[in-house]
């Protein structure tokens, strides 16, 4: 039987702010990637999304971000590879924290907005997320954008990779991501979003904007969780992959 | 052969802001505590400071403090249970990130300022800590004020309690610290200090403000890392332990 | 023809965090307190409902808070009265950046949160933000509890003082608010409430819980900003002042 | 008689952290930057340095710099020119809080780090930049490198503008700082760069380091407050000055 994963960024509230519909999301998901307090999050929305997400029992990553609680983690920041290194292993260790204390197992790390696609891009960035996440613990998964320069430092270091697609995103001839600026970078037929959806994860495979079929490593699908449709896009999928006869990898 | 522990805070520093003398401090004493980011340090001071102590073949600890930089965690917050439970996990996972990525173990955890003196007197903030380090490692051992609500609440946990004493301030009838707002809340005279360090040790008594000889225990001395004499204190004191056939307990 | 005020806690979201409904809520107010930076808001949040403010034509007010984010500015912190007149300058002075930048005018301060009941009762901090206002600009009104320690602070220095009552909270025989772990502290029937802020309108005075009717200065009612209902009753009120012909005071 | 004005950054200590030596370097200079509490500075910071530069009668300008503590506002940071804007406006409003507060008036505005370069060759920036200085007070002077895109934006829209000239470092042949990755980007001769400031305040030109003589706009001199020979450097420029019957600009 086909196996695949449905991850979504999740915790992102903070204080007195609440961000998302984590508690509904959860049902439909494999996987969650919980903030860590840089862009969003703090130590009481820690606890209680990894208690909800072992109550769901879906994998656990965590989500390190920038430091930029005000920008959400997506304003760019330079910042040396030692400090991207410092960073995330600060912030997934705070998250195994809540992880340890609640009796469960820290399986992923994805990284947050602006980090993430600096990650895809620039090679320096993304040997300093894997070597965290090496010397940290080798047995974690680094998520990140298919076939980008954060899946090969991970692959290069000999950690286990999970390359992320996109249902509602298309792609371009070399593999990457159509920039949101242009027109056509969003399905917005749901209908085209489970037809790709399939072909990645039954095939492999993604057809590009230039009409090509190319192929494309689907280990896991990202809904977002801040999107007010996530929800029922979440549900959508989940319910296609069961009519498909593709099983969702949660822990057994 | 009687040994003893001397225990420092350390990795204070943040960004560009230096403080303390840690590279010369570390050389005599067996255990640090390290800051954890909420009252000072940041994550490359924390790699930095843990490969230090690493390299100085001394015990470490976590630090963490109440979430206020700016009053270097020594302004008192009224914070419930819950968050003062999930500040500490917080901080002792981050601090505990940067231990296992360079192959550490960690050893202790010491409240800092405020949150120190809170955890002392507050039956409710005490249980709060003790119980956040037993649910993250029982083995981690909890510093608190000798005969105090924290180290009675680690007690009561069974996690493994080190009670601190001060070898430069005086102890009231009760086993209490002398308020600082009191004149005689300070030995002066450093022969005063080894004698009462001494007493604590080997006897695990002090001799009171009024004069009579009460029981204290005595597991680990505390040395202040950002007071300008505290290398100066500290060598003497590591000296005197030499010639007193006292033996500082570093890892072996 | 009898004149009051209405007031609102505003611009408490914070980068992707919406707290709120400012939009809706300013059409019924007369006066509008917007948060700093140190509870809530943020440079982008404050610009913008200064713009509102000035569109809807109502007095503009500063509503510093604790430096703590995190707790929303509701947990108590011990500070110095140096601290709280610097905390009040910092954030007076920042909110007044984008009124002087927008071409309108401060009207008042109004603290927030702990601080705000802090200064209700302990006359040091109740003098040190009365000083600040003082000395930034002695045309400042303050709004503090009434009858508190703070408007005491406030008429002392001689700067302009409004008396701030709750339509929907129950006053104790000696003029202070039914503490809110009290039973009744709070009025449920809305025509109780609209009863209550006739009365204190009209007569200056109120009733309190024991049934006598003592005297109590009512210069402007407080609606909460992030309360849900906060809509509803702001309209309710604003069209119970237009029947029972009370103006609103809002600039002309 | 010819007149210069020498600035120094100031106020970049936080909490327990201390930073530079204010006190000294202040009796040299005629102008002082003083950090806002986003790079460095905090309200008691803010209020001493505003004081300190009181007492000894210069020039009080705001230093706002990027929202980064831990970095210093020395790494880049993706903003949009409204977010420029609007954290320049809320700096400056800050610590002119303090200035009102004292009875001073704010003279001058000066970016920090990451900020001032970036608006040294970033046009949207420097706009944005100007703009919150032209909407808080125009009557503000703008500090940027001389012949920047800064500079430029200032003297678009009309308000003062000093153009920024450094003692110790080298030029192009087009006018622009050595970048300090080339090997003689520093003069490190002190009697070279006492002959170069003098160039520059009497002729207005500066000799490039391909040996031409081309004009430069030379209106104020910086010191850096953080180098520890800030001080020496400082007290000789000063001593300089009077020898060369140049006058420094101080308040009369």
């Amino acid at each position: 039987m086909i196996q695949t994963d449905l991850n979504c960024d999740m915790g992102e509230s903070y204080g007195s702010y609440s961000l998302g519909n984590d508690q509904e999301v959860i049902k439909y998901v494999s996987s969650v990637n919980i903030a860590c307090g840089y862009h969003a999050g703090d130590p009481a929305t820690m606890d209680t999304t990894v208690q909800l997400a072992i109550k769901h029992n879906v994998r656990i990553g965590a989500h390190p971000g920038l430091p930029d609680l005000n920008g959400f983690g997506r304003r760019e920041m330079k910042l040396t590879p030692s400090e991207v290194y410092q960073l995330i292993v600060y912030q997934v260790g705070a998250l195994n924290g809540f992880v340890q204390a609640n009796g469960a197992k820290l399986n992923h790390v994805k990284p947050h907005g602006a980090l993430y696609n600096m990650a895809a891009k620039d090679k320096t960035i993304a040997n300093a997320i894997a070597e965290a996440i090496y010397h940290l613990d080798t047995s974690l998964t680094l998520f990140g954008l298919s076939n980008s320069e954060l899946t090969k430092a991970g692959e290069k270091l000999g950690i286990p990779v999970a390359h992320e697609v996109f249902a509602d995103r298309t792609y371009q001839a070399d593999g990457s991501l159509t920039p949101r600026s242009e027109p056509n970078a969003v399905l917005t037929s749901e209908e085209a979003a489970m037809t790709q959806i399939d072909q990645m994860i039954k095939h492999q495979t993604v057809t590009t904007v230039d009409g090509k079929t190319i192929p494309l490593k689907a280990d896991t699908i990202c809904i977002h969780g801040d999107n007010p449709k996530a929800v029922g896009f979440a549900k959508q999928l989940y319910q296609h992959f069961i009519s498909s006869g593709i099983k969702l990898g949660n822990l057994s």
